[in-house]
């Protein structure tokens, strides 16, 4: 069976990178070998343009700035991670990846689609096979991530903006039901753990036959 | 009078950076306001992108993340600085630009042409009004470079990158012979500074009277 690529998306506190592990946990009960990585970052190249594009200091960054960062890291992450993963038949699970530019630099900061479907194109050359979409209120989202450490350049954004990065995130997934599933990411920590490894499961099930 | 841009380019060891006071000093003998900067640089986000494009230890970039990152610093670079420089009127005179990216990114790795352009057109969406080209053989300007300090990534090339690169430069140079003045950087420093002022000093003859 040849390698596919899972993202996990969603607004800032959904359960990203909380619930990765449980995906991870549950692909390799399935006996699938999974590479785990995040963006932006993931590489050298990457987890520099990360530590730039996130720094405060660094503000204002111009919205065609951020958007070419997160590509740079990208384009990276595909050639050095992802496609190397693939073709040795091994699944790449990512805490986001290119939807979460159409999110954050399409809807958040008003870069046109077209720009970044170019992008999309080119620098990255390849789609998700599965793309789990955290939806949850964002009042809610940011209560929790809150909690975490001193709040990065894009997490200091107003509600507004983490807003439509929601609405674009939902719009991606309404536009693409066969790549995305929608979980409700506002439940209890155990009840979004179990929908994240139904997927998981439904979709392995159906990979292992194509 | 409106502001201008007017770009140095060419490869490793030319003499740009060096013959810049040059350039400079014969703009503010007419009167001009100058604001100077390099690229990838000039802002504090670029800068930082600088560094990490020509970290050795980085290593390697995918050509495609090294087109972007270039990009990302100059959207910024043309926000921050180039624009408001020119709406006051002010001139803004700069160690490397667009042209850059043809050449190295275009030229040496091989970047196709209309990538290169879709970015010129949106990230930076500006051209130099007046582009001096310091142009010498290859083998001269990386003994020249090689005198200066530890080379860069990028630096670290092969000879047959940077012929690529004089190659590409020359090209664009013999296509916009409007905006392109090419200069011999082969000769004595003196002659070069020379060169560089006569050319400075015929294009503000006639943009004094545009
Ligand atoms: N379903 C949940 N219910 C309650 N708290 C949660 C839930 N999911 C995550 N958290 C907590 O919210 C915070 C943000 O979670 P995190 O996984 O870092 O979000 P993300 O990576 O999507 O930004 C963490 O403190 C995490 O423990
Ligand atoms: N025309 C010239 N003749 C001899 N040496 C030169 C000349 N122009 C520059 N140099 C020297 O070559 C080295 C590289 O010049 P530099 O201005 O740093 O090049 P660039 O910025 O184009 O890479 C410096 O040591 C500089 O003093
Ligand atoms: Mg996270
Ligand atoms: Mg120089």
């Amino acid at each position: 069976m040849s390698g596919r690529l899972i993202s996990l998306e969603g607004g800032e506190g959904a359960g990203k990178s909380t619930v990765l592990a449980a995906a991870r946990a549950r692909l390799e009960a399935h006996g699938i070998d999974v590479v785990v990585t995040r963006e932006p970052g993931g590489t050298p190249l990457g987890e520099a343009v990360r530590a730039l594009v996130l720094d405060p200091a660094l503000a204002p960054v111009c919205p065609e700035s951020e958007l070419l960062l997160m590509f740079a890291a990208r384009a990276q992450l595909v050639r050095e991670v992802v496609r190397p993963a693939l073709a040795a038949g091994r699944w790449v699970l990512t805490d986001r990846f290119t939807d979460a530019s159409y999110a954050y630099q399409g809807g958040g900061r008003g870069q046109p689609l077209q720009r970044i479907a170019a992008l999309e194109d080119w620098a990255a050359g390849l789609r998700p096979d599965l793309t789990l979409l955290l939806d949850l209120p964002v009042a809610q989202g940011l209560a929790r991530a809150g909690s975490r450490a001193a709040a990065d350049r894009i997490e200091s954004e107003q509600e507004a903006f983490f807003e439509r990065v929601r609405a674009a995130y939902r719009a991606r997934a309404a536009a693409e039901p066969q790549r995305f599933r929608l979980i409700d990411a506002s439940a209890e920590l155990d009840a979004v753990r179990a929908a994240v490894g139904a997927a998981v499961d439904a979709f392995v099930a159906v990979a292992d036959r194509r």
